[in-house]
């Protein structure tokens, strides 16, 4: 049964931004894993834009985030214009930087397109297609208790058949052991599950369109936040190849807004006459139209991310609202980047199934203020005169949300109850690592700490060993190994890796504040350098400090951790801080994992790998 | 005739990395272009390995130096063995830090076929195919006089029937109006036209091999020079994908050099165990290799670079030397680098032909130059014994030269013969622009400015215009752009493009010095915003000085040019600074360009661009 290809482990519905990152991240695991949607390829163009510097950190995770970086447009600075009454004329009141944030990234402006054929690429290199052309059609679960059963089964079609009719359609039958819908605003599978929404935050329409401009508007190739008072707004972003995105929200022109199910090309002139006229006296024209829309938007979230034990709602299926803030495929991406270590984790045998419920704890805040936000920014364009300055306070209240950084998840299954100043004092359990100057042991190449946090499935230790030249120190670390090496669940880790792919469960990575001259890296503990048959000694975890005044400084510096007392930092497979403790503190980060991770072999996953 | 498939502007004979960067090239330009090679497909692995900084901004110019930077490994530090003859140990002498130089990029190290895939997936989607399993057979080159004729003619056949027999061969002839021979050490175009080579500079015997060593070597992920007295040397690399490259000198081991054609594993064995004795008391051992070989380099010099007025010898065609300073491949796609843009601007009917002599007056003494440090560098291993630091002297004599960084083309028809000290201090006449950072008037990103010399054929007058806010500089820079548009060349580079492709002829850029907020783009001169119909002002020629303290340092400070008397620097499409000037020496620019730019119409390229 298992051989049969119909059976998968994850079966994914829906190949936008949150869909294709859930593909790449199961491609990391070795499990089956299925991509459908009804749509005949990837978006064309247009649609989301904004790239948040949290998900350029996780796109370079994978390393893919180059192309982007290289076609896209950072997101540098912010101009606010308004209505000045009297003249009937809109004026610049000011321009902010962009908050410069903890990441080596900006953010950045770039089509869905171009993302979405980032993340094909990828899957495409890991040899994972997605099935374009399948429709959903059907959606049954069983209520077998076993836990390896395929317990969702999807019936698909073929959205079109061969000759490109709606002829005759190909009908079968997935079945999976786990669901991820991604299958956007209209939701088919929570609509299959009668899953409740709340549906009464509110509604707004938008017109949007990416041209390529012809305006004297002096401020046209920065984010602009343009408000005319009562006739409306405009928010403005620049794009690759001298496009621009415009989005217009107008009061009072329900015209416009009732014109909406029109695509003729009068409308988008009409779109462009009535952005030119918010932004009077200045002049906006345009030949090249790369994509428009109009639409309503409810401001929307699902009462429940998890509505059934197998099935989890990510990205618009599960929450939905206006474009102001740049934040949704962003938010989608991250929805489904938490999620699939965890279902990776549990397929392959290695977690319980009860980390899953982390999804939504983690999920569920996030979705929330998210929506909050929306309310809040939508309620300051409403209401913005320019005086008030509501907008930017609104993006200043919410920084840390909009770029993604601060997104810190409170304690639960995988995130240890602890007190926020621990001894890296700089360091916040729940919340993604900053990036911070180290040095390759082995090979003397400056690079940060965070860049080793590849998303490839391992958990890892970050041990802040002090200055090994110090007896203290250096009897400090070697007693941590030894008893790191007694710890069941560490060794394990330590040991193991996900079935057959690359990934260790967990690799443990040693940050020294010694000159790397006075340490030979094979006389640290083994356990910094294990030994493969083939590929000899692994020299790509042992790092050394790099000093302040390194790019964003160094990492004892940057974290806040004693070179006197050490520490140690245990990330999650995302990268979040799950637990921080001192280096005799083996058996509290063993219990850690013994709370979640199975003991003993991973017969229970047997159907599954055996396929 | 030209219609015909067999007719083509440019010929390029081998794939290898100078053929590929030369097909990279050619891409940018209107013009036909073919490249073959006898091989069935790119180099697999191994080979080249070494790339320097001016290599990787050379392929960050065409946009496609990310996949090398993500894969390969930076090359940072050196370290120096040698025998202490006392103990019979091999002891480290000392480490150094490769030179900082002046390029935002190390050096790095990567397999060549990593390389070569970079540039043919940049082919492939400029659309151009390598016609693999393609060999040359004849060469005969026509008297007429016409410049637009056919004159190169190659015979050529399939390397292979299509049922991979040598049976039946397709045979053809392609005729261009010119042709690059990439065509390696052996030669076969420099052959049939009999070029003199100057042979008698040396000799050396080599085995290379790229294993994932198995070894207590300290230093095995950095750079070594290893000198084991009078049994050999050994030079180290460390690669991609846990590999380190090893090149074995032995002394006196005739036996070894003598087993150069045998390649059984046997012969690896062996070279891996005498590694091993020139590295006692460390252990070497390995499971796995990625490629090795043995080889005699006879160190060579073509007497002429351009053997007749149509045809070019590049790369390893033209200089052979020993893989010591890791340069073969760098100064190989540098010979195109150089070239191809100078066919490119007399294929196209925009230049003289005569401009193609400098491909001779500036590569042969960088080839000369290569050959010196060969030879000096082959002579500090050979009598190196660690005490006398030959190896180490002779790459801190030749470090730029290393890097890539230093090479600077004499005074030509293309580089003017100026004294060093312009009104750019630190700008040197014939030398590529050293990064220094702006910031994007119109989108307030901060770049190296030498980011925005992006390899599309465009020549590039760097305007420093000094503070706009004051009247004098205002003044002087309308002067300017008034007097611009009034030299006949001047304004027809402006205005024009390569035939159809995207690059202009020039590209006029201005770096001010006042704060952003106080110059509006469109009130500057229309020359560093030029209007498109469809696409609107181009708002990608505007930058403001970074100021001191940012990244490298601001522009004005790191060229060296007074913000109260401004300059002007004209940079050729290989980055190359061509003329430096003041800003009221239009009519000096403008002669420069009459010397060799082609006034009227392109008539006289009908043909080529009729096809």
């Amino acid at each position: 049964m298992a051989n049969d290809h119909s059976y998968t482990d994850l079966l994914i519905i829906g190949a936008g931004p949150a869909g294709l990152m859930a593909a790449c991240w199961a491609a990391q695991f070795h499990m089956k894993t299925r991509i459908i949607d009804q749509k005949s390829g990837r978006t064309p163009t247009g649609h989301a834009d904004g790239l948040q510097s949290r998900t350029l950190e996780i796109l370079d995770s994978f390393g893919i985030v180059d192309p982007i970086l290289r076609k896209g447009v950072p997101h540098t600075e912010m101009a606010y214009w308004a209505l000045n009454e009297s003249t009937g004329r809109i004026e610049r009141l000011k321009t902010s930087a962009s908050l410069p944030g903890s990441s080596v990234y900006d953010q950045y402006l770039l089509n869905q397109g171009a993302t979405e054929q980032v993340l094909l690429d990828s899957l495409n290199e890991s040899g994972v297609k997605v099935e374009y052309g399948c429709r959903a059609e059907n959606l049954t679960v069983s209520d077998s208790e076993s836990e390896t059963d395929y317990k969702v089964a999807v019936e698909v079609a073929s959205a079109k058949a061969p000759d490109g009719t709606d002829g005759l359609q190909d009908r079968k039958t997935i079945r999976a052991r786990y669901l991820i819908a991604c299958d956007g605003a209209r939701g088919w599978t929570r609509n299959q599950l009668n899953v409740p929404v709340d549906k009464n935050l509110g509604e707004s329409t938008w017109a949007v369109f990416d041209i390529a401009p012809i305006t004297d508007f002096p401020d046209i190739r920065q984010s602009c936040a343009i408000s005319s008072g009562d006739r409306g707004s405009i928010m403005t972003a620049p794009r690759e190849n001298r496009l621009v995105r415009f989005y217009i929200h107008p009061k009072g022109d329900r015209e416009l807004c009732d014109d909406k199910n029109s695509s003729s090309n009068q409308t988008l002139e009409e779109l462009v006459r009535t952005a030119e006229s918010l932004m009077a006296p200045y002049q906006l024209r345009y030949k090249y139209c790369d994509w428009w829309s109009m639409y309503s938007i409810k401001q929307q979230l699902v009462k429940h991310l998890r509505p059934h034990n197998r099935i989890f709602l990510a990205g618009d299926a599960a929450h939905t609202h206006s474009p102001k803030a740049g934040q949704g495929m962003n938010v989608s991406m991250q929805d489904t980047y938490n999620l699939v270590w965890k279902l990776g984790a549990v397929i392959t045998g290695v977690a319980d199934p009860k980390i899953l419920d982390t999804y939504e704890s983690e999920r569920g805040p996030v979705a929330a203020e998210l929506l909050r936000l929306d309310v809040d920014l939508v309620g300051a364009y409403e209401k913005d005169t320019g005086a008030s300055n509501g907008v930017e306070s609104v993006r200043d209240q919410y920084s840390e949300f909009i770029s993604g950084l601060g997104v810190t998840y409170s304690s639960n299954a995988l995130i240890s109850d602890q007190s926020p100043k621990g001894p890296a004092k700089n360091i916040r359990v729940g919340r993604r690592l900053d990036p911070f100057s180290v040095v390759n042991h082995a090979e003397g190449n400056s690079t940060y700490l965070t860049s080793r946090l590849r998303s490839d499935g391992s958990w890892r230790l970050l041990v802040f060993a002090g200055d090994l030249r110090q007896a203290d120190s250096r009897f400090r670390l070697d007693s941590f190994a030894q008893s790191f090496s007694k710890r069941p669940f560490l060794l394990r880790m330590h040991r193991e890796r996900y079935g057959s792919r690359d990934g260790w469960l967990l690799e443990t990575i040693l940050i020294h504040a010694s000159p790397r001259t006075a340490v030979e890296l094979l006389d640290l503990p083994e356990i910094f350098h294990p030994f493969d048959d083939t590929w000899g000694w692994d020299y790509t975890r042992v790092f050394a400090d790099n000093g302040s005044g390194q790019g964003r400084g160094g990492a004892y510096e940057g974290y806040g951790v004693d070179t006197e007392t050490g520490c140690v930092v245990l990330c999650r497979p995302d990268q979040h801080v799950a637990w921080i403790g001192d280096m005799d503190q083996t058996a509290d980060l063993d219990s850690y994992f013994s709370s979640f991770v199975r003991d003993g072999s991973r017969e229970t996953n047997g159907v599954a790998l055996a396929s």
